[in-house]
């Protein structure tokens, strides 16, 4: 049988962000590689995963024209331009979206050609192994096999369901629903208040649907820095965000017309809402039912994660997991850097991911991005630390632009004045993050910061200020 | 005499971004500090200078209103936004811009007020020096005067007329008449391709001025790399800018309804051209005048910049001078670093500003923004170098918000990897720019910047992928 299977260095089962990117760095460094991915849309393969096909790319997209739809209607007027109430044409807005997801399924294709990567379009589970690695069955095209001498499992995660309520995409939504619909909802229900129910809200909120959140945590975004949610709130609930925290849902039922959520409120009070769409977005899962585990004997941990070491290893010699398939944020860039690091460990480089380094963003109006600590963290660890903090309105582009909502807030130690996180909300704070994230690479201190000569007028601004304001010496505010 | 004068250990001139933020820094470090400005605006004190009154926040507060009146009229469209074309309330913009001015004039009064600073509004000169220090004439209010242990000058600069061609703001306009017109023009004729002509003319053009650049260079922002300057003229022509180089202005007529301008082609033929109106912007010069520099025998150089050291020493003993009196590039953010450094300079700190680390921005569409050294420039000082290129067409965000124009370039030392510039034209360039000046300050190596994990899907992104390239290990191109 061996006689007719091909052999590869690596193979790499899963394209999204993870594992596309791992595969062409293990390819640049000279190995042999396959990349196998069973996503397909309109009869063609669609590599690039949840965050090309229906995350981070298509959410962006729609966040885009919704952000234009809000200009135009709120805020054309104070600029002098005169202009009619616009309208949606939902199917171009997501014909638009479409577009850009097919564009970047084929960049990446594109990129596999480039690196002379074997694509495989099918679904990727283990068959067999033995001393010369393992048996890789391709459910398509045709019942294809292959042979790796390592593996990277990159087969990333699925939303979470609620018991009992599965999604039908029509009008109990997960992400790829929302991201999906054909008019815009009169009232949309959204059960969870975290990144992708923040994101997707304040999409169809733009285009004038009634929203409506729910969520079981006593706040918002809690795993954020307190002031940052203190500020969101504030300003959500300004735009007129509906949010509800404390609520335990106790029943969900579509009707055949509208969706009925019985909940519990935080003072013990039965509530109902009916909606007309409903968003589940209650976290998601790993998602390893595909690879057949059990076959090789993979160990997952008990909430379903593929067990890795720091370094990505599983149980398995020469099999890696990556990405929203093992601990860490679900984050496409952390994906991506766990690739990466994966690659050249085959390679027998070393690397090393820095979780505590990851940046997180939030793209929602004014955005919200954060890296390292939060106060709450600092306290509880007992660290003792400074504090400086911005405000957007003092900053002379975010006043030019007419985005003041929202500040920089830094964290440093108090005796080494090293910068221990970041924390930002308002104008491009999704970009100023970048260069936080720069500085907690450096070990950078707060008066480091201060002295880096940035562009005036620039959010980037903000960023020295509240350098400057740890040690009380902001000079616009 | 001396007994009703106030003595200040600092007295500063003109509170532009380096005055006024010199003046803080100053009272910050405890010294008494008098702020010296004759700025007025409908009868108000407007302290901020060329930025804040006819420069940097105007300019930016017009962008903005362009950059959405593009956005409704070119882009609305294939988000599927229906919308009528728009129409330009002019007296509303500009209200919104002086809106935004007289916020950021008031902030400076209050930040003033704040730093416990004394602020006089009125025209500072030299009136004698001795032993104590200089007194200084106030010209208003009531013929003031103050006595300094230390001066600081930082009176800017003007916009350089054209021999025999007076600005008259009407017709013939310089930045202030340029960001004050009345209404669209029909026809915007720009003598200086400069940054202020670009970026002016992006404004105008884009409320449906027929907007034509003569330029004496051979070729657009010749101090700019020359990849960027190349793609720029690419992007801009695309747009509909006419722009012509080498050209020789001969004679400038206003004839009472336009203004004839009179030139040279590059291949010597006269040439003429009929503009509504035309801004000249060929520089901008130091503004020295008002003084009194001869009466305590202060050096000025051959072109009328103050003369001073490393340190913003000029000739006199404590009289220092900060900003676009003196040598380097004209920026807000250059002169406040100076600001920021002669104050603690004075307050006997150690402080220096490192020219070669100041980036700049043009805020045209796509924006222009570069720091360190130009590619023609390491060829020039035989330095070895490597390229790392990476184009937004292959950024997740750019292609999401529809924004795919540009690129970012990374040069680096051929052998260690040092950083030695970066240079961008694309979205929110003046933003991301502000990462390479953090690395520039760090000393980063390109393989350093590859290893930071940026936050999907970011611009940032397109600056970790120039660095990988730079070692040509690019992952998405």
């Amino acid at each position: 049988m061996r006689e007719d299977v091909q052999v590869f260095d690596v193979v790499v089962i899963g394209a999204g962000p993870g594992g596309y990117v791992a595969a062409i760095r293990a390819a640049q460094l000279g190995l042999s590689v396959c990349c196998i991915d069973d996503w397909m849309k309109e009869g063609k393969a669609a590599p690039g995963g949840t965050c090309t096909n229906v995350g981070c790319i298509p959410s962006k997209a729609l966040l885009a024209t919704a952000a234009l739809f809000e200009e135009i209607e709120l805020k054309a007027g104070e600029h002098g331009i005169e202009v009619d109430c616009p309208a949606i044409d939902v199917a171009k807005m997501m014909a638009r979206k479409d577009k850009i997801i097919r564009q970047t399924n084929d960049g990446i294709l594109y990129l596999f050609k480039k690196n002379k990567i074997t694509f495989l379009n099918g679904r990727g589970s283990f068959a067999t192994a033995d001393a010369d690695g393992y048996l890789i069955n391709v459910d398509a095209p045709a019942e294809t096999k292959v042979m790796a001498k390592s593996v990277i499992l990159a087969t990333g995660s699925k939303p979470r369901a609620l018991p009992n309520v599965p999604f039908d995409e029509d009008r109990i939504l997960s992400n790829s629903g929302a991201l999906a619909l054909k008019k815009v909802p009169t009232t949309l229900g959204i059960i969870g208040a975290g990144v992708i129910g923040l994101e997707i809200g304040s999409i169809w909120k733009k285009f004038g649907a009634d929203v409506k959140v729910l969520e079981a945590m006593p706040d918002l975004l809690t795993f954020a820095d307190s002031s940052v949610t203190k500020e969101a709130k504030k300003i959500f609930e300004k735009q007129g965000l509906s949010m509800e925290f404390g609520v335990r849902i106790d029943h969900i039922e579509d009707n055949g017309e509208r969706v009925s959520v019985s909940y519990t409120d935080k003072d013990g009070k039965k509530c109902e809402m009916w909606v007309e769409r409903l968003l589940i977005s209650i976290g998601r899962v790993p998602f390893t039912a595909s690879l057949d585990a059990p076959v090789v004997g993979l160990k997952l941990d008990e909430r379903g994660f593929v067990e890795v070491d720091k370094e990505c290893r599983t149980n398995l010699p020469n099999v890696w997991a990556i990405g929203d398939l093992v601990r860490g944020p679900m984050l496409a860039h952390k994906a991506e850097e766990e690739g990466v690091a994966v690659a050249e460990r085959i390679a027998g480089r070393k690397a090393f991911v820095h979780l505590e380094r990851v940046p997180s963003v939030i793209y929602t109006e004014p955005e919200i991005a954060w890296v390292g600590k939060t106060e709450d963290e600092l306290k509880k660890a007992g660290r003792e630390y400074k504090v400086g903090q911005f405000p957007f309105m003092a900053n002379g582009r975010a006043r030019a632009v007419g985005e003041t909502q929202g500040f920089v807030k830094m964290l440093a130690d108090a005796q080494t004045d090293e910068i221990l996180g970041v924390h930002i909300i308002g104008p491009q704070a999704g970009e100023l993050i970048g260069q936080a994230c720069e500085a907690l690479a450096f070990g950078a201190t707060a008066e480091d910061l201060s002295l880096i000569c940035e562009p005036h007028p620039s959010f980037s601004e903000a960023l020295k200020e509240a350098a400057l304001a740890v040690n009380k010496e902001a000079i616009n505010f």
